[in-house]
């Protein structure tokens, strides 16, 4: 069994870390990941200069360990097709330091590690903590985290998905198959003073829960105190709209 | 009528500014978009640096323009929140030099800026022409691009969708609605020779088209002539996945 392990906070993160040591009861684990922080790079690839990759001491010997200079999906990539010598078995992005619930899941670069596994037709898991502190406790989530990884281990995923999974601060009541929740974020950017010229602002933005108060749906049951599993696709197709799209044919 | 437009080559690029002066015959025009090349940014943002912007003289008295140091969805996020003084009626991102048919939704920084559109309830255009010569022949594919936004604009596009346009290059048979092929990116990576320490790799990457052969999916219909409309939604979840995540209830 292959684990590799990759996220957005980079290889230093807690969380990263803590995942490692628990994959590695199940397998040879190889962590390609970020120098450094990479978060909200969603599916984002470097193409403009090259990614350089520097080995990482691991004091387990069950680890081997990458830092890599490109973006979580860039990880993956780079991981397949030169560092590791077969393909991996499961592909595991975090657990990230914070929610990537709801609409999160189109800008997270944790979640765009797991969906590129996917695309390589490797089981792909994403695993958030929705604590944004470096030092977030993961111990409440992380009995269930491990139920997931083996549970996979020992099942079939299906074609072309990737599991979100994403755990409450805190106590944990259980795990929920949920779908994504309703949400957006408005206010997105907040001008700041600079001292010379040009203007400057800083992404802030307000997260929009639109209300969508089902226990089927992430947001809902996370706040309600669940871990909740979600399959995500990545064929972004809405089918129930190219009906609408036949009036532009010509 | 207020257009909104963006893209992921750089405000420089031939297809924004192309794309510009035809809308611009549809309403007044906001060009905010990146001050440089900013390909393959998926979704990405900018949240560990502020983010610059700076007016960008034009000769057109419908168009005015802003450089942004930021990626395209940042580009979106920052004229709704800031630079705007109401919401625009329609976002357009592109036109891309370069396909962004199939699996290259994913990645498209042109198609991140659409989403980002289309999530602040806005109806979003991405056009993208298969070619990716900086001084690419928008021409045969530009009466199309038009009627397209015209449409847009005569007509009610569904909630949470946007368009993805991909046009072929040279002569156009006319236009289909059609769902994202199936395809993906193989061998990733390559390695290349660097003068000082560490491995370097560089971005190459070969596209597979799955033998998706049918004129019902993007890169087929392409391939053979015509322009293709794609509905795309930003809801991720595989519903059909739902009942396999059932087994890691607890």
């Amino acid at each position: 069994m292959l684990i590799l392990i990759t996220n957005d906070d980079g290889i230093q993160a807690k969380g990263i870390q803590t995942i490692a040591r628990v994959a590695a009861k199940y397998g040879q684990v190889v962590v390609v990941a970020p120098n450094g922080p990479r978060s909200a790079q969603s599916s984002a690839l470097t193409i403009e200069v090259p990614v350089s990759v520097k080995p990482v001491p691991s004091d387990n010997e069950n680890i081997t360990q990458y830092a890599v200079s490109g973006t979580p999906a860039d990880c993956v990539k780079l991981a397949i097709s030169q560092l590791l010598d077969e393909k991996p078995n499961l592909v595991i992005s975090g657990i990230n330091h914070g929610s990537n619930a709801s609409i999160n899941v189109i800008y997270s670069g944790t979640i765009g590690a797991a969906i590129e596994g996917a695309l390589h037709g490797i089981p792909s898991i994403g695993f958030s903590l929705c604590d944004h502190d470096a030092d977030a406790d993961f111990e409440p989530s992380l009995p269930y985290f491990e139920q997931i990884i083996a549970k996979t281990i020992n099942s079939e995923m299906p074609k072309d998905i990737c599991l979100n999974v994403n755990a409450p601060k805190g106590e944990v009541k259980g795990i929920r198959a949920c779908r994504q929740a309703e949400g957006r974020w408005a206010n997105d950017f907040g001008k700041t003073p600079a001292p010379r010229a040009n203007d400057y602002y800083w992404l802030i933005g307000d997260f929009m829960f639109l209300n969508d108060n089902d226990m089927n749906a992430d947001q809902c049951a996370i706040e309600n105190g669940y871990i909740t599993v979600v399959p995500l696709q990545f064929d972004m197709t809405a089918y129930k709209a190219i009906e609408y799209c036949k009036q532009y044919e010509a």
